[in-house]
C-alpha cells in the first residue's frame, strides 16, 4: 500500500532502523534526507544533478504552490512530479508551518482554519483542513501532510494544549476529506498525521496516542526546531518515538543538521527535511566531512584543493576552493548551484553512510567516527 | 602555430568561409560563437553543460580578473583554463572595452595608457599596453587581445582618427611586450590586433592596413555594436573584411544576435562573442528557431510544450514553458541556469548549422530558411 513502511533491519544498539517506504513514484530507502524545493525547485540545482546525488524524494510547499503557479496549473500538468520534471517521489507540507512562520502577516486562526495574507500581494486566503487536503490532492505529491497549527517554542502550557487539541480535530477532518469520494484502493497518495504538543511531554504523549487512534499512513513530529534547545528536542523525541508502531514511518519535520541526523536516527526517526543545505549554500557555507567551512574566508583564495577530500559530488570533482571563493566574492550565479549541490549531496551521502552502518549493525561506531572527523578542527 | 587559421572551404556564394583555429587547448571549428564568462564563469552555467552544448572556446575579461581574484591567483592555479576548470580554449579581452564602458568612473587617458577607478572599491589602477599584455600572459588564455581605445559611436572624425592612431601605437607596444623575453616558438598564446576607426571608412581601412603591417596572429574588429545602426556596422565590415588576408582569423567583437551571426559570416567573419545569451536569459528572454520569446509572458503559464520544438538542449529535453514561467515569476535561481543554457546552446547550435551549410555550400539557402522560421511569427 502506498505510504507503507517496511522494516528491514533494527539496530541492536539503539532505536535506529533500516527500512523502505513504498510510493507510486519509487521505493525510498530509510533513514532518508529529503531536500526542500519550496516552490517545486530545490534552489539552484538542476534536476539531473539531484538525481545523480541519489535523492529519491523531495519536498514542496502547498502554501507557495497554491499562490504560484496555482494548483490548477499543476493539476493540468499531471501533478507536481511532472510539472517540475522531477519524476520521482515527492512530499508536500500542508501550509500549517507557513501560517506559523508568516504569523505577523495578519494571520487569524479559528476552529475552522487559518486566514492569512499572501506574502506576495497581501491578498487574503483561508486554509481549512479540507482546503489543505484538496490543494495537496491537486498538487499530487506521493506523501501529503495533515493541516496543523504550529506554535512558537515559548508558548505556555494552556495554549500548547488548546492548539494540540485543535490539530487533533483538524487531523480527523483531514483524514475524512482525504478519503471523501474515494475508496482507499484508488488513492495513490498517502496521508501522514503530525504530532504536536510543544515541549510539554504529557501533551506530546497525548497527541501521539490520539494520532495513532485516528490511524495514518505515517507519523510526523512537528513543532520542533523552532527555537528550543537541542537537548529539549531530543527529550521530546525520546519520550514519544517508541510509542509509534514499528510498522509506520516516522518523520521529523524541518530538522537536518548533520549532528541531528545521526542523533535522531538513533531515536528511531526515518525521514528528515531541511532547507539548510541550500540556504547555507547561498550564504557561502559548505558542509564537509571535516566540519563546516565558509568558502568566503580569505584563507581559501589560493587553496586549490576541493571542498571536501572525501566527497565525490560534481562540485568537488571539478572545482577548487579558490575558484568557489572567487565565484562567491564576485556573486557569480554559478556558486549557488555548486555550493547547494555539494551540501545536498553531503546530506544524501551522510544518510547513505548511516544506512550502511545500520546494514552492518555498526551504527554507534560509525556515528563516533563521523563526529570525530566532523569536529576535529574545532 | 598557435592562433593560426586554416581555411577548409570557401562559399561559392559570398565571402563566408569554413575553417579552423589552432590553439594549445584544442582546434576550434569556425565560424564560431564564443560564450562570455566575464569573471571566468559563463553566468549560471555549469562547465559540464557548456561542454555538452558544444562550446569549444569561451571569453574572459582581463579587467575583471585583474581586480578579482587577481592575476597572481590565476597564475598560481596554472592559468584561467585550470582555475575555472574549463580545460578548453579561452580568449581574454584586453581591458580596453571596460575602460570604454566604465568611462564615467574617473577615467583618464593619455598616450601611455588609461587610468581608471575600480567599479568595486573606487581604487585607482593604470593599464598600459605593456601592463595589459602582462596581465593577459598571467591569466594565460590561448588568444589574447591588443590593448586599444574603444570610443563611442557618435565620436567626431578628429577624435576617431586620433584614437585610431593611438590604438595603432599601442598595438605595436603590445606586440613588443608579447615577444619580450621569449622566442616566438616558446609562446603557446597568440596575439590578435584590433581594427578601430569608428564608422569612418577611410579610418577603418587605414587601421586595417597598419594592423596588417604590424602583423598579428589574427585580427579583430572592435568598436562596433556600440550604438550604431546595423546597416552602418555591415557597411564597415563590407569595406574592410576582404582586406584581411585569407589565412588569418577575423573576429567581430561583442556581436552576436542570431541575425548578425548569419549576416556577418556572409561578410567573412570567423569569430563572435556576445553576452546576449546569458544576459537575455536572466531577463527571461529565450532565443528559439521560431523567434524570440519572453517566458514571463502570461500566455506561457499553462503551455506545457518546450521552449523550442527543434532544440535538443538540456532545458528543452526536460522542462516546459509553463515550469520555466513559474521559475522566472518566483525568481527561482534555477531559471538563470536553464534559460542561459538554452540561449548559449541556441547560438552554438546556430553556428554548427552555419558550418554545415558552408560544408555543403548552401549557406544562402540555409540563411533564408533560418530567417523564414525565425521571423515567421512577427
Amino acid at each position: 500500500m502506498y505510504g507503507s513502511y517496511h522494516i528491514k533491519k533494527k539496530s541492536s544498539e539503539c532505536a535506529a532502523r533500516l527500512g523502505t517506504i513504498y510510493t507510486a513514484n519509487g521505493i525510498i530507502d530509510t533513514p532518508v534526507f529529503m531536500p526542500v524545493g519550496t516552490q517545486g525547485s530545490v534552489k539552484g540545482i538542476p534536476i539531473e544533478f539531484l538525481h545523480e546525488s541519489g535523492a529519491k524524494i523531495i519536498l514542496a510547499n502547498s502554501y507557495h504552490l497554491y499562490l504560484r503557479p496555482g494548483t490548477e496549473i499543476i493539476k493540468k500538468a499531471g501533478g507536481i512530479q511532472k510539472f517540475n520534471s522531477w519524476n520521482k517521489a515527492m512530499l508536500t507540507d500542508s501550509g500549517g508551518f507557513q501560517a506559523f512562520s508568516l504569523r505577523n502577516m495578519g494571520r487569524k486562526i479559528n476552529n475552522d482554519g487559518i486566514e492569512f495574507q499572501s506574502h506576495i500581494d497581501g491578498s487574503k486566503h483561508f486554509f481549512s483542513p479540507e482546503k489543505s487536503i484538496q490543494i495537496q490532492k491537486d498538487i499530487g505529491a506521493d506523501i501529503i501532510m495533515c493541516f496543523d497549527e504550529c506554535i512558537p517554542y515559548n508558548s505556555d502550557y494552556q495554549y500548547a494544549m488548546k492548539s494540540m487539541e485543535l490539530s487533533l480535530e483538524w487531523a480527523k477532518r483531514c483524514k475524512k476529506e482525504f478519503y471523501r469520494d474515494s475508496s482507499s484502493h484508488s488513492i495513490t497518495q498517502s496521508l501522514f498525521g503530525i504530532i504536536q504538543g510543544s515541549v510539554y511531554n504529557d501533551l506530546r504523549i497525548k497527541s501521539t496516542y490520539e494520532m495513532l487512534n485516528i490511524d495514518f499512513d505515517g507519523y510526523a513530529i512537528g513543532g520542533l526546531s523552532v527555537g528550543e534547545s537541542k537537548s529539549c528536542m531530543y527529550s521530546v523525541l525520546s519520550n514519544i518515538v517508541h510509542i509509534i508502531p514499528e510498522n509506520k514511518a516516522r518523520y521529523l519535520m524541518g530538522v537536518g543538521m548533520p549532528e541531528d541526523l545521526w542523533q535522531c536516527v538513533e531515536y528511531g526517526i526515518d525521514m528528515f527535511d531541511c532547507v539548510i543545505p541550500t540556504r547555507n549554500g547561498r550564504n557561502g557555507q559548505a558542509f564537509t566531512s571535516l566540519g563546516k567551512i565558509n568558502i568566503k574566508n580569505m584563507k581559501f583564495k589560493d587553496d586549490f584543493s576541493k571542498l571536501d577530500p572525501y566527497c565525490n559530488c560534481r562540485t568537488c570533482k571539478r572545482y577548487s576552493k579558490a575558484y568557489l571563493n572567487h565565484l562567491v566574492k564576485t556573486k557569480e550565479a554559478l556558486y549557488l548551484t555548486l555550493l547547494s549541490l555539494h551540501n545536498v549531496h553531503f546530506m544524501i551521502n551522510l544518510m547513505s553512510d548511516i544506512r550502511k552502518s545500520l546494514s552492518s549493525d555498526t551504527f554507534l561506531e560509525s556515528k563516533r567516527n563521523f563526529f570525530k572527523k566532523y569536529y576535529a578542527k574545532n
